[in-house]
């Protein structure tokens, strides 16, 4: 077939470097998925030579900040890239992906020291960064509700608390903590301070299996851990809008990368149907079968057009909130679609351990809770659509935020 | 609100004449649909005055061919005029769009005489087109049950048969009809056959009210009908490649149109919730009103990236079969669903004929039917997807089919 | 095919008329429904005189109460005679059935005065009753915003306000009005009173055409308008408990009616399915075309039982709020859904006034809103639920509210 | 809350019963459900000694077969208890209902051999049964394309093939192995026939994890096994007619058990909103949330309402093929709801393998697959009731098949 259309192709560079990562993926990685979903030695120790490799291939860190290695200047060709990543569970880790986000927020916000202890070595693949957020008794969307303290003591910041349901909390060098550095209102209140995994009080306390299987997420614990007082990311008391900062890249980030895997499903979905076993049962003519094809395509679709308007605005320095969370929550949907599509055409095969499905699977269900639940998106979408009319104003759909030719730089 | 994004932008001229159109539509169109909705010898009175003022003001037939008038070269840009003048249901005929399909076949596949008899006045507003292809005996997705004739005899063609649910038959000068005119293979059995309205024969049986109201579609009958030999529409025997590149083109101008009506649904929904009656029962607060404000606005903009990808396509002469029917089926939905939540959010009087809802509403279920039904397409599509894997193929979605600015004239 | 199963059957009274409705429903409502549909005064005609052959069959009234006529004992049985008169949207009407509601509530609580000038003439059917709540300016779900006012005055009560979206208000005989008729607390503001429409003062406003017919909703206005003291519905300030018993058994009573129309509707769909017709299109070996039955049937099915569950809990004179709220919302989607469904399946000649399924779409999207919008029962029956788990409880499965044979008189 | 209605109570044995089994659940199973997930030869010893409790505390095999120590002489009655058994996904493998079906069909259909060496040691909870028929090259949903084959040979039956997801293969003493023992028309093809685990030539290939969890699915294979002649079950050639009757009785059991699975995560679901924890987020004034509750709680109702009407058509021995397979869908529908709001609720603890919602949602997965695909049996269904209007009948919604009183023995 003619390939997909997509009207907003980006240039040459992006288009390169996504057939040159979808190769890898279909020859190195994919190939290799078994290993990589084996037990954490293994596994781990395959990944890391997955990424040396793609580091030797010139594929690593696509996107990282332009004068540090990035090779993509807007966020909206790198969709194209970042989905190609996206398309094994394992893509993310492998081309330095997983950290994207990281070398932006501390690039931006980081104070010399956090350059050169974190920020370095993260570029170059040598430390692993994760993000300590959520805690085992405060409410997820509810950033007053968290209690992990940070005080200023004579050697920098004390930190006394708990934090679950970690990424990468395993093997990672560091952790963005956020913490409560102040009483008072929210927005003075909270700030973000890393902390090195190697320092004294901190603790792994329980690693948690989600859905049957140890994929990096811990419980860690922070007693009495004290850091230097440049480890403070960005001014004290601003940890609330630096949270804002990391959920609006960060979900872009994320949902490319779940369209990937949804892509992946599909293409298992549709190859299966038409395979020697599919024609046995004449599954090309049955109307149910089609249906689940063109659902898990209209879902994939529409949300990679959601995306790349979100992406649009981020590189024209728009505020893209309510894009940002209608394409989380639309590739969050595609994903669950297409892989519980897929599964139903696979039958009890597509449940089996045996086919990358299973692990999609339960991916695509964390998906609906990760950086922000459906319901509280939903909620907070609806609320600023409306805002535009609360005034008597209107969303004009005549009239696009970004004409042509007049991204800002 | 900053507005709505949109990253394929079109250029100046379409943005310009969107803007004039949906002024002209809120100015003078909305003000007067209670007129346009009323018994239709003062209805149509309304509805020609408008259309005068729509031709005084330079924005009738936009998008005919250029080179009768037409000020819009590609089908991407038209879409966002066609979104505006889809605003009320008036619209596309207020502003020639009705004729839109038509003017492109009789240029393109016309003789000399249905140029001069037909073409040039339809592109004055002079002339009412209509389509002839449903009979009450066949079924509407398969050709081959169409009985309708046409011999060849002395004086031209001699048509026998009846048609129904054509639209604007109750004030057409003249209908395309689809007609057998000969045995064997369907691909070479009917032909495209215009008839005038006044011809002897010719015969308006039944009007059919639609859903409690009569918008044009009537019954019609053929009895010996005899028209001149040059009347035929491209060549005979190649009907069917005519009707498929009617539908092609008419389902995105359609679709357009509908997204129009979706948005209008939109926008009535967020400022009654946004209003002091809304505010009294704290509307904004509530989850499910935000619920229907996410769903509506993910619909729609959902349904106008598909739309954009079709229309893209078609500019680059690529098969855009996929693209238009699953945009249709979209667009539907789209409009199904924004005009059930706007109804849901305005109770009672959203289902009353003061509120231009209740006409949206009838409007909407009949797009799951008109031009190929939802389960007609739905198997199409995911038909068509399939056969990209079929022979080993897949659907590559790292490589874009129109690269930017390579787009063909 | 053997006949559907149904375990909780009624006795044989029950079964038998409901076997006679569904006869006369089919051999003297159905054909005549074109002229029913038709203009007011013929359409009138025909329903009286249908009605009048219904009392003589000894088909009126099936439900008033068993003092007074009724031949039911219990609601759970009448719900299989219900389903049988809503066969058609005009059975209701005809069998007496649409004042079954007022029977029960003026016997119960009017005096003498309102049972020998209101009762008496609606159990022989010489009166029409309707019911005014809804206001132009108050939320419908918000009994607070009410402000049609009455105040004791020398002769009785004097009313004062407007109503609208009221039923039956063309023909109606007299109206039970919700009226304020003291300041303070709602549950002591609020009275019923009962208008004659051929008092002084009362005023129909203005026709309220719903979705492009009239089918007898009204604005109405009351100015100065006084009746007797004894014209008080129950106790003075009581209102608001009336309205909820009000919506108690009328939701019930109108859900049941629904879910006939809901089998009328996809008796009409089956039928189709497998006619000639149908079999030239081979609807019957369509996928999709049976996902519209079993989806169809479901809802059905899945809302009868639910229906069924509320009526015996009603006579077993149980708290059955849970159980209506649900039962009336799966009904509304039960219609909804086998509406479109046929409506789908016979394509435009189902939107076509011809089709009884042009009306029934009409009245399927009216039953969201009526008696209580779907949002305003779900966030009710979701929080009536939680109820039960507030203080440690729980609901418990395994327990039946109503042991066999134990059924309170 | 006083407790949810239903209509068609069972008896009092039946609610002891289901009494009895609740609290079993609750105080002897949901406590060690940790435990039970643990590996494997810890969790089978913990399964083992409820499995004696439960047969000390007379709650061992309530529906096998009443001369053989079955309690309850209704399928109707049993659902009762079945959904209490279900809380747990522990609960049928403690109760032995896992091996109800095969008490049933050796019973019905086992030579003296097969009640001797099989039957006797099931029903005492000594033996473990198993059901093979699904094979790695055949369509689930074709039996013409199982290859199985056994041939007679001197010392009774050779089989040879291979088999795979065999549930309870990990642990079984014998399986009924589906088995071509002649060519032709598929009615006369197959067989049942039992082979004992620990015959020569009978291995267990691998073990086949489902969702990162190993529950006892396996792949196996026959080589040249040998068994006796009189482990034939039912006729030679029968094969298909037992696997039909197989389906009937197992997926209304297995519904059954779903449904109490969906129960306890309502149960879950609910508690949590009305914690301490939920409170804090204020989730009990939510919408969204009690759309869930809501949604939740009807299609649990509405799938159990389907269930019972397929339990009393098969009580009174009239074919309930289309309440069965409309049960099963509806079942595994409501578990899926019920299991991912309640998930959606909890969080990202309720994704954690802390949760015992973790492995209901894999479990929830699987029933779509399992013993018939939803496609599979929509479609079935879907046909089945057009059956009934193929000849001009219809479905009459007004004649119970089961008149009350009126059950057969």
């Amino acid at each position: 077939m003619t390939l997909v259309t997509h009207r907003n192709a980006p240039g040459e560079p992006a288009l390169g470097l996504a057939r040159q990562v979808r190769t890898f993926i279909d020859e190195q990685v994919i190939p290799r998925e078994p290993e990589l979903a084996g037990d954490s030695a293994s596994a781990s120790a395959c990944q890391d030579e997955l990424a040396t490799q793609a580091r030797i291939a010139g594929l690593w860190g696509l996107f990282y900040p332009a004068s540090h290695g990035g090779k993509l200047a807007s966020l909206a060709d790198y969709l194209w890239v970042a989905e190609q990543e996206g398309r094994s569970e394992y893509g993310p880790a492998i081309f330095g992906a997983d950290a994207t986000l990281d070398t932006h927020m501390l690039l931006r916000h980081g104070s010399q020291a956090i350059k050169r202890d974190f920020l370095a070595p993260l570029l170059m693949g040598e430390a692993v960064s994760s993000y300590g957020m959520s805690e085992p008794q405060s409410i997820g969307s509810i950033p007053a509700t968290l209690t992990t303290s940070a005080e200023q003591v004579a050697g920098g910041w004390r930190l006394n608390g708990r934090k679950w349901f970690i990424c990468r909390a395993d093997c990672a060098s560091f952790v963005t903590v956020v913490a409560r550095t102040a009483e008072g209102e929210l927005g003075g209140a909270l700030s973000m301070i890393l902390v090195p995994t190697d320092v004294a009080g901190f603790r792994i306390e329980r690693q948690l299996d989600i859905l049957g299987r140890f994929t990096g997420q811990c419980e860690i614990a922070f007693s009495d851990v004290v850091v230097p007082r440049d480890y403070l990311l960005g001014q004290a008391g601003r940890g609330l809008a630096l949270m804002q900062e990391r959920l609006g890249l960060g979900r872009v980030l994320r949902a490319a990368h779940w369209l990937g895997l949804a892509q992946r499903c599909f293409d298992l979905m549709c190859k299966r149907i038409c395979s020697d076993r599919g024609e046995m049962a004449r599954l090309t003519e049955k109307q149910l079968v089609r249906l689940r094809v063109f659902q898990s395509f209209q879902a994939i679709a529409g949300a990679r057009a959601l995306l790349h308007d979100a992406a649009h605005k981020f590189d024209a320095r728009l505020d893209n909130n309510v894009e940002v969370n209608l394409a989380k929550v639309a590739a969050s949907q595609a994903l669950s679609t297409a892989v519980d599509h897929a599964i139903q055409i696979f039958g009890a095969e597509g449940l089996c351990d045996l086919s990358p499905l299973s692990g999609i699977y339960r991916t695509a269900r964390t998906t609906h809770i990760l950086d922000g639940t459906d319901d509280a998106l939903i909620s907070a979408v609806g609320r600023r659509l409306l805002d535009a009319y609360a005034t008597g104003g209107l969303l004009d759909f005549s009239t696009p935020s970004v004409p042509a030719g007049a991204v800002p730089a």
